[in-house]
C-alpha cells in the first residue's frame, strides 16, 4: 500500500466532521498522506459521487485508498464495502451504487464487506449516524497502513451483488447519436454528457463541423442550435457555444467564458436527453 | 509533539490568508503535519470556533497542535495564549472564549500567554490585522516542532482567568426535558441540541417512542410535533422527522434526507428552546 | 527544491478536477507536499490570480513551487511557462498576466517556455481543455521533486516578453492621495486599495487622524464620509468603519465587523477609485 488515503464526501467543509475523519486516521498511523477529492457531492447524490470518483481515480498512484461516503442509508442494513479494482486501487464505502462508474469503466476485481466486530473505532459502538468516521475513516487507514490486509476487511462478497446505479449511455440515430446530461463542470457551468468521444467520432463527426445539437426535458425540446466542434474553448468567440471532448474523454458543451447550463436553465439526469445530428 | 497542525478560521478560502499561515509555519519546519478543521466558522462566531474545535479534538492524537483564530477583537488588548488540555492536546488561540465548550467537556491543564517579543514572525512588527499568520501560526509551528517548549511560550496565567462564553445546558422539567439549539448540522440542516444523551435517556425516553417536541422562539412556540426516537434516519421514512443522538452524544432532529432548519426557520442560540415530553 | 508544490486554480472544489492534478503529481513522486493556495479564484479573473499569489508567496519557504492555473485562454496559442523568481520561487503558469504582481514587486529571475513535448503526462496528447492536470501539475512536480531540472523545462524566454496586466497604482494629489480599489477581503467585504502605505504616510497621515474618504465608480461619486485612520478594527466601534493598512502593507477600509463592500455595494477594478484627503 502506499499510504495515500483519498476522502470523499458529502458532507461539506463548514463542521468538524472531516476533521474528526483525518484524526481518526492519523491515530491509526502518522505516516498516512491524507487528500481530499470532493466534499461538495451534493447531498445524498450517489450518481454524482460515483462519477467523481471515477473521473479522480486513474490518476492517482496504485494502491491508492479512497474513501467515499454519500450515504443516506446510513444506520440501515446497507452494506459496508471494500472494493479493489483491477487497477489495483481500494474504495471503502457504503454499498449503495458509489462503484458504478468504476465497475463499468475500470473493473472490479474483489470486494469485502466490512466486519465491524473487528473495524470499527473502539467505543463509537454508540455511535450510529457517522459510519464515515467510526468505520470508513478507521478501517481506510488500518488498511492503508497494513495494520490490516485486505483479507482482513472482512468476508468477500460477489462483485456482481453490489449495488450499481443505472447509467443513461448513448445510442446511435439517424445521422448522429443520443445520450443524457451526466453531470457539470460545475465551476463552469459545463455540460457533460453520456455520450464517450469514441462514438461520437465513429458517427463522422470532424473537428470544424457545425452539428445540430438540441436538448429534451422529458420530451420537450428547450435547445436547438447549431454549435461548433472544436478542441477548446479558445476555438470559438468569447460567450459562443462549443462542443469539445472533456477531460474523461466524453462529448461536453460549454460557452466560451460562460456558463451553459445557467444561460439555457440545462439540468442533468435521465429527464434531460441530448441529440447530435449532422 | 506529534508535528501535526490544525487550523481553525473564519477567514473563508478565497484568498492567500490561509496559504500565508501554511507557508510561516513550512519556514519554521518543513517536518510539520499541517491539516485543516474548518476556515467556514461564521464570520466572528466564538461560539461555533469553540464548539467545532470540541467537535473534532478528541479523534487526532495527544500532543496535537490545534489553532483556532476566530479574532474579532484583532489589534485590541485581548490576550493570546496557549492551552494544554487535560487530554495532552494544544491550542493556539486568542483569549475569547474559543476555549469554552473544551474547557468544559475535556479540561484544561494549564494556559500560557504567548509573549509577543520572542513569540511573533520576524519584521512583522507593523502588522496589526493578521496575528493568524504573524503569532498563532508562527508560533503554532514553533511549538509542534519542539523549536520551543511550551514553557517558552510565556508566562503562565490562571486556567479560571480565561475569557468563557455561556453555556445553555438542558434541564429537567415534567415529563421530558428542555434545552437549547446549539448549532446546525450545516450541511444537512439538522439541529443540535444542548441536550446530552445521558440527560435524555434519564428521562426514560426509549428508542421508539413518539416524543413531543416543541420549539421555541423567544418564548413564541414555532414547532410542536411528535417526532420518532430513532438509532440513525433510515429508521423512518423518506421526508420524515427523527430524534436521534448525534455524533458529539446530544440529541438532535433531522428529516430523513431533508432540511430542518429550513424546513421549519429554525435557527441557533439562546433564543431558540426546545423541550421533549411524553 | 523543498518538495513543496503550491496549487491555485479557478476551479473550485466541487468536482474531481484538483484531485486529479494532485494524483498525477503524486505519480510522479510520493515525497511531494502538495498544498493548496485558493481554487475560488473568481472564474477567468488574471488579476485576481496575479493578486492572490503575490499575497501569499512571500511567506513561503525559498523553492517552493506554486502552480496557478487560470487560464480562459486554455488550448489557444497563448504559452506555458516557468517562472523563477527573484526569491527563488518558481510558478508554474499560462502566460496571460498571472506574473504580473509578481513581477512588479518581487521580480523575476528568469522564464522558460514548457516544451510539452517532453513535459506532458503520456498519453494525454488527445486531451486539449485540462492543461492543469496534463501540463502544469505534472511538470510541477517533476520539477519539484528534481526528476528535471529548471532548464529542461524547456527554452528560455525574455522576462520582459511575458503578458502584463495593467496595475492601477496611486497617485498624489492636493492634501492627500488617490488610487483604485484592487480587490476584496471577500469573506469580510473589507476593501483593499491599490494605495500602499508608505506613500499613504508620506501625506503625512497619522494613526488616529480623520480622513475624508470618497469613491467614485466611473466618475460618479458614490461614498463620501470621513473616516478614522486605525491600526486594527478593535480601534473603532463594532459597525463604524475604519482605514488600515492590510496585511500586504497596503491601505485598506473595514467596517468593524461589518461588510464595507456590501453595506455600500463597493466593487472592485478600474471603475471604482478612491481618495483620501485631509
Amino acid at each position: 500500500m502506499n499510504k495515500i488515503i483519498v476522502f470523499q464526501t458529502d458532507f461539506g467543509l463548514d463542521d468538524g466532521a472531516i476533521s474528526a475523519m483525518e484524526g481518526v486516521s492519523y491515530q491509526v498511523s502518522y505516516d498516512l498522506n491524507i487528500r481530499h477529492l470532493t466534499h461538495n457531492i451534493p447531498q445524498y447524490n450517489i450518481f454524482d459521487a460515483s462519477y467523481r470518483l471515477y473521473q479522480a481515480i486513474d490518476y492517482w498512484p496504485e494502491e491508492t485508498t479512497f474513501v467515499s461516503v454519500v450515504d443516506p442509508g446510513v444506520g440501515s442494513a446497507r452494506k459496508s464495502i471494500v472494493a479493489k479494482t483491477k487497477t489495483n486501487m481500494y474504495v471503502v464505502t457504503p454499498d449503495n451504487g458509489t462503484l458504478t462508474h468504476i465497475e463499468k469503466h475500470i473493473g472490479i476485481e474483489e470486494v469485502r464487506e466490512i466486519e465491524e466486530k473487528s473495524n470499527r473505532l473502539k467505543d463509537s459502538e454508540l455511535s450510529y449516524t457517522f459510519h464515515g468516521r467510526d468505520v470508513y475513516a478507521y478501517t481506510a487507514a488500518r488498511l492503508a497502513s497494513e495494520t490490516i490486509t485486505f483479507e482482513e476487511v472482512g468476508p468477500k462478497i460477489n462483485v456482481e451483488d453490489i449495488v450499481k446505479l443505472e447509467l443513461y449511455g448513448c445510442q446511435k440515430i439517424e445521422n448522429g447519436i443520443s445520450g443524457y446530461i451526466d453531470i457539470l463542470d460545475v465551476r463552469f457551468g459545463s455540460l457533460w454528457t453520456s455520450i464517450p468521444y469514441k462514438d461520437f467520432v465513429d458517427c463522422g463527426f470532424k473537428i470544424g463541423d457545425d452539428i445540430l445539437v438540441e436538448i429534451y426535458h422529458n420530451d420537450r425540446r428547450v435547445y436547438s442550435n447549431r454549435i461548433n466542434y472544436g478542441k477548446s474553448f479558445a476555438d470559438v468567440e468569447i460567450n459562443e457555444p462549443i462542443i469539445y471532448m472533456n477531460s474523461v474523454y466524453d462529448m461536453a458543451l460549454a460557452i466560451n467564458q460562460g456558463d451553459f447550463s445557467k444561460a439555457y436553465g440545462i439540468g442533468v439526469g435521465k429527464q434531460w436527453k441530448i441529440t447530435m445530428t449532422k
